[in-house]
């Protein structure tokens, strides 16, 4: 079905927690593609979540590994490039997480032990994995890695907390090792700026479902399904696109460049209905 | 009143027509800092405004002039100069409009000959005024400039229409010529990207008041006023703010840099009352 | 060669004037993806340029046109949905060129009829190309367009005079229209913002190879090549990029994103070679 | 010598070190300008600075704290409100440092040990001044924090290493919490992206001479300086800005803006002398 893309090229896919994981969307099109993939996911998730029925359905090797732990990246590469018969080509993280967030310790009240590890699981974790391959010369020349991220990088959504924090460092993390494994391996690593996603992930944070239907009357396009984020994965990952590095990636429906859609204000001015006079001016107080 | 930050300034503020007009406060507030000021505005606006009260408050000439025209805007830099004894330090230009938006054609149905129009009044007449200034030397060292802009240069907003262009084009300029004129006399060339403002030019746009109560709600420290961009041009024409230049400043009480606010979305949310079932799901179709 | 990725799909490629040109590497790869496509140019252009041999070894019917005239888009619509059997998928929109530049006429001495004629050439051009499309209904749904952006829209490049302002109205034309023509018939638009590339049109940019040579030290990929640029159109393009919208995607092997590279810095410190002290101190004036 | 912008006001400046701090710059020219302040560094950085001087010369609290401590930001605040006789009005972030860079580890070979001491120190320190200060209500309403930022935070800089991380996180913290402290108590928090300037900090960085010289050759404007950032801080800190928030501002001669300048790229071209052929093309290898 695929168009032969990936044409023996081998990948690492991290973050894939169940059918609904953009990530498990990535690794299905890949194989598609025709590449041969690794899974890699912490050992809670793969207990909790469904990893284990797409390594099999992909013939990927599964390998537990928090991504905090530079030990277990190591082990993440080693067994990867052993099950794939060589150096990889590209590698997807999808990874994120925050313990305030989960604690429900709002902005101004962050406990900082939880913001380390926001920090280290969906940023720093990031800047781990990239390290620990360039030490062990793990990705081939010309190979690509993406990052997902997400609006709040640049702007705030209230209720995101401190992973806008995170995922500006991450975006940051990509530059910063972009130009750094670019001049030395032509390595190119770019975030790709997702709209929101319903996935486990997404449905933690409050007011979710509100904010992708606002997400989706603003974008001419609609919002971007985890489906269609693996198309473009795949297209990031190809010989195509060779010499885009250091970007974020917007991959939203046109959202990012959006102030206003009529279909959002039409649906905004509802919300005063019965708040407006007989010329239809709204009524404060 | 004031701090003297202008205090032996010259300049010259384009585009007062009434005393909604943020040109207008712009003109007080200067004088108020010390400054002495000249007037400019079409001779149509000229009859159909109240500039002429502004320009006998202040003290300030008033010289009718068409700012697409390269002659006229001579005749502007010559007799601002003979009427403040000296070169000018300072310029704004709040110029702008939409034959396409007056005329109710929509973007995809422009008129040429209207957006050659837009584009003429509303960024080219910034061009021409920073080059007719140079030729005439009419601008001293450290001189600063700044022109008016809108979100929709960077971000679409519906019924905006060929306004988002000239404004993109109006920043461009800035830029462009923030660069030659910088490195030659050390001018400096901004723009203010203000709120949606309710002044005579704004209440034009399709939908208006709905889109500055949104912003209004989405920014922490609500819209800003035209008072206050008065504040804001101020301190950017002072000997304080001399190291900036080419830049497109946002003064939005923070809505540039938001993606959801709760009070925009408490608001939205209301929109959807009666379309929800028990668990408060919103029901479509 | 190709993976078929725009097999079944139409175009229409204007631009192409020799074989260095990027519109000719796109309209080459397009059709090696499985594409048929109608080339367009001015008849001076194709007078000039080998854009016929294109055309002959593309099995491509060329149609003369001036994209600034309406009525002869009107035409290239008409005839290139009948030579290919039916509406288009996508468009690639490379044309630009500033009578102000070819006359030597400083940013500080335009001529603002030519000005007109820079904008009209290489910004209102793409409007018109694509109200002209969305008038005769000539895009399918899901179509892509692209234009061919440069990042002096963002960031002032010396020499590069009006160019920089019709770039940055040329990106706000993707993102204007890209949220008009994407809400009603899901047609998506972006620019994409490559490396100074040497082609004919680049060639005639003061001090261009030096530009040439700084942006590729500054690169970790070096420059993007046209040929690169070629496979970048291809994808976005194809239907693995649907939801990409009023994007401006740098193509420049991560030049957008650098601040200073070592190399570019190695270079720029031989500058100073019998200019600096024993200590290595550079020794002003 | 002031125009008492900040008459009766009272602010906390945390990071002079001595007389070439930015930070330094600021303390004395708040209080040029009508303000009472205090002032805070880590008790080794009193200890080999001359912050003592500037807080005998200022009559300025000079309050010892580690800036990753919230016991110790405690302290600050609760003695700064005493020593000034209320809530304070405006605070100054002129805090970082990284133990990475300072250890020549290269960014592909970070101690993350030492990375979370760069973040805590150069970003997250900034959170906790915010959370601390909210939690105590010591910052009036309208109230403005700055934090000083680097370009690195956009655009790669060599050698800059995982301070650009931090300071892409210092921004969003300026954000995230820009947006709950604004529609809570109106307070505005922004950073300024300065110029490489030449203080004790900047120093550190590899190859930092040749930058100041690139970018004062870059900008319009030359370099901004620490006396011009302190001006421009005055005007943040005062009411003319009051609904600036959650911007990082450019303070850096128009830096920021340019592709490349006349003047930097007349230089760059002498460092291919002898090594061009008599066209005076360039020749490689």
């Amino acid at each position: 079905m695929g168009n032969n893309l990936l044409k023996g090229k081998r990948g690492i896919i991290f973050g894939a927690l169940n059918d609904m994981s953009i990530a498990w969307k990535v690794a299905e099109r890949c194989v598609e593609e025709g590449a041969t993939v690794t899974l890699s996911n912490t050992a809670l998730a793969i207990r909790m979540g469904t990893t284990t029925e797409l390594s099999e359905k992909l013939n990927a090797k599964l390998i537990p590994a928090d991504a905090t732990s530079v030990e277990d990246l190591e082990k993440v590469f080693a067994e990867s490039m052993e099950a794939l018969g060589g150096k990889v080509d590209f590698i997807l993280h999808s990874i994120g997480m925050s313990p305030n967030v989960r604690k429900k310790r709002p902005y101004d009240d962050l406990d900082y032990g939880l913001l380390n590890q926001t920090l280290d699981i969906s940023a720093i974790s990031f800047h781990k994995m990239l390290q620990v391959a360039k030490k062990m010369d793990a990705i081939n020349d010309w190979g690509s890695v993406i990052a997902l991220s997400y609006g709040a990088a640049q702007r705030t959504m209230y209720g995101y907390n401190d992973m806008a924090d995170a995922k500006a460092m991450l975006e940051s993390v990509a530059r910063s090792f972009g130009y750094i494994y670019g001049r030395s391996q032509n390595v190119r690593i770019n975030t790709i700026s997702q709209s929101p996603t319903v996935t486990t992930a997404g449905s933690g944070i409050k007011g979710f479902d509100s904010l992708v239907d606002f997400s989706d009357r603003m974008s001419p396009l609609g919002n971007a399904t985890a489906a269609e984020c693996a198309d473009y994965c795949v297209v990031m990952f190809s010989d195509l696109t060779k010499k885009v590095t250091m970007q974020n990636l917007y991959h939203d429906g046109g959202y990012s460049s959006m102030g206003m859609s009529f279909r959002a204000m039409e649906q905004y001015i509802k919300s005063f209905e019965g708040l407006t006079d007989e010329q239809g001016n709204i009524i404060y107080g």
